[in-house]
């Protein structure tokens, strides 16, 4: 092989590099371009994307300081599955079962009784007095540590029936994308739920990159104690906050302080933090998942037992809410395993 | 001038560049190993820069994630002035006198009458209860925005008796140092008061870099309305939540979620949040300011109407709490104006 042939089989080599670093930049560029890649292009997408550029823009008439840029996210049914049960209930539902053998009152006494026998009828009729009276028996007479270890626990065990995934990881990824893309761009991500905030509190910070400290949801009394000669928070059977429907912006208000400037729910309990969001001052947004897919998810809204989507539906359009509808805007609903 | 007369002024210029560049290497070296310039050195101060190397110490023994470097501080008298009274209740008082026009009931009524004629000593005997009166008659039946505007519009004008400064000027400068010196150390820092929560917010940010989500503090209990077809936070007269005492530890399990590793208060209110703090696994650090300046600040504790720190001082050393002595450990008390 002589020089010229060197040079030539050189060149050829560089031109190949050229050609896969063009690729590579596209494909970053295209990246750049699209932080949403599980949001079908569709006006939903469109108006989170026109929303975010607006208020970062500097100098833009809709300009919002990142200490203002708050976000507030429903948890049951806009971050995570809540079909067919909440999956707190069913955690409570299993922990009744598990604490029976030290509670022989439950054998005779309602919806415990019931729900032992798997009477799930009669458990329903109880209705939210009785779902309200197996809540605060299987959350409360422990130490807050007791309790994350105990929900810890179960949600990294328990699965759901339809889809072969832990609870947990029954979560959707079109948020999962948002969410970053919010924190991208100085927002502050909070969840704002009305399921118990110790419960979720464990789990938000790995699938969601949410800590602690920004979960705002319903809670019992708890009460400082030493015990065993160590201070200790204790839970009581006593029903401190609930942080759903008018109680959402009053827990905006007692926990984050500010008024968000975004919030996403998925049904009629998120539409007073919705309402209180759009009364701001300056450009906001509001979001609703629409359950509407059978086949990756569920369908499920107006009519349904658990995260009813009625008459928020029916007032979208004049309040300017983004409805996202499940089966048109997300591309994909589930992370990959 | 020849080129040797030349060289050899050049060479005394490139002389001099050198000594002024050494100068300011040595400075910012200092300033990076001294990062609590008005702490002076002392036991104090030593205890805190090697608590911070310890939990900060990749592979230590004593190392601490960041996400768990949670750092909860008191505001009255641990960040602020408190003496001869809380800031809240000075406000609660020029209130009472703003709005005494619109109540002419409390010409009669104690200890709003005693108030508003100056008898500070009849108000005084009206003890908590009295207190608790007035606070609830001055800080609720307004929207949240309006109570946030009162606030700040009378934190930006009214000043403190001794010191030439506005209230909220009154904050200490070895605090400031500290709050930075551990968020630069990747702490979250929080305000854990008794003061009521929506009082401090106003100034946390700007004062001590503290967002409003992260001050934890006492509250009244609050309604989302739609007021004049807009949905508003109305404040009502009832409490929600004392922040205080055995109250400090519910809060932050409430409001933060995780238990801190650093706990700073100044008083015997503070005793339950510094044990909370300590109880925990691995490496923690309890603090309290004791103002024995009575020059520069003022010297109370035993026996004062504020603040008191009696039983906290008994414990300290058998427990291990750090007393800070203000004019031991201060060198400077505020920032300059």
């Amino acid at each position: 092989m002589n020089q010229l042939q060197n040079y030539s089989k050189f060149r050829f080599v560089v031109a190949g590099f050229v050609v896969i670093f063009a690729v590579f930049l596209c494909s970053v560029s295209y990246a750049a371009q699209d932080p949403l890649p599980s949001w079908n292009d569709g006006s939903a997408k469109t108006a989170i994307l026109g929303f975010v550029a607006a208020v970062t823009e500097k100098g833009g008439k809709d300009y919002v300081e990142p200490a203002q840029r708050i976000a507030t996210f429903d948890h049951d049914g806009t971050l995570w599955v809540e079909y067919p049960m909440y999956t707190q209930i069913l955690f409570a539902f299993e922990r009744v079962k598990k604490l029976a053998p030290q509670h022989p009152e439950w054998k005779t006494k309602q919806p415990f009784k019931a729900l032992l026998a798997g009477d799930m009828k009669t458990v329903g009729a109880s209705g939210m007095k009785g779902i309200m009276e197996i809540l605060m028996a299987t959350h409360s007479g422990m130490t807050a540590e007791e309790f994350e270890r105990e929900a810890s626990n179960w949600l990294a065990t328990a699965k759901h029936p339809k889809f072969d995934r832990l609870y947990s990881e029954c979560i959707y990824q079109p948020q999962l994308e948002l969410l970053a893309y919010l924190r991208t761009n100085d927002f502050k991500t909070f969840i704002v739920s009305g399921g118990g905030i110790q419960f979720m509190r464990p789990i938000t910070e790995k699938n969601y990159g949410i800590p602690p400290e920004q979960v705002v949801g319903s809670s019992a009394v708890a009460e400082f104690q030493i015990k065993d000669g160590k201070p200790e928070i204790i839970r009581l059977p006593k029903i401190n906050f609930v942080n759903d429907k008018a109680g959402k912006p009053v827990g905006i208000y007692q926990h984050i302080g500010r008024r968000p400037i975004l919030a996403f729910g998925n049904s009629d309990s998120d539409m007073q933090m919705v309402e209180y969001t759009m009364a701001g001052e300056g450009r906001r947004i509001g979001l609703f998942v629409h359950h509407t897919d059978g086949e990756r998810e569920y369908a499920y809204d107006r009519k349904s037992h658990v995260g009813t989507l009625d008459k928020a539906l029916d007032r979208a359009a004049a309040m300017g809410w983004i409805i996202v509808d499940m089966m048109k805007d997300w591309k994909k609903v589930f992370p990959a395993k």
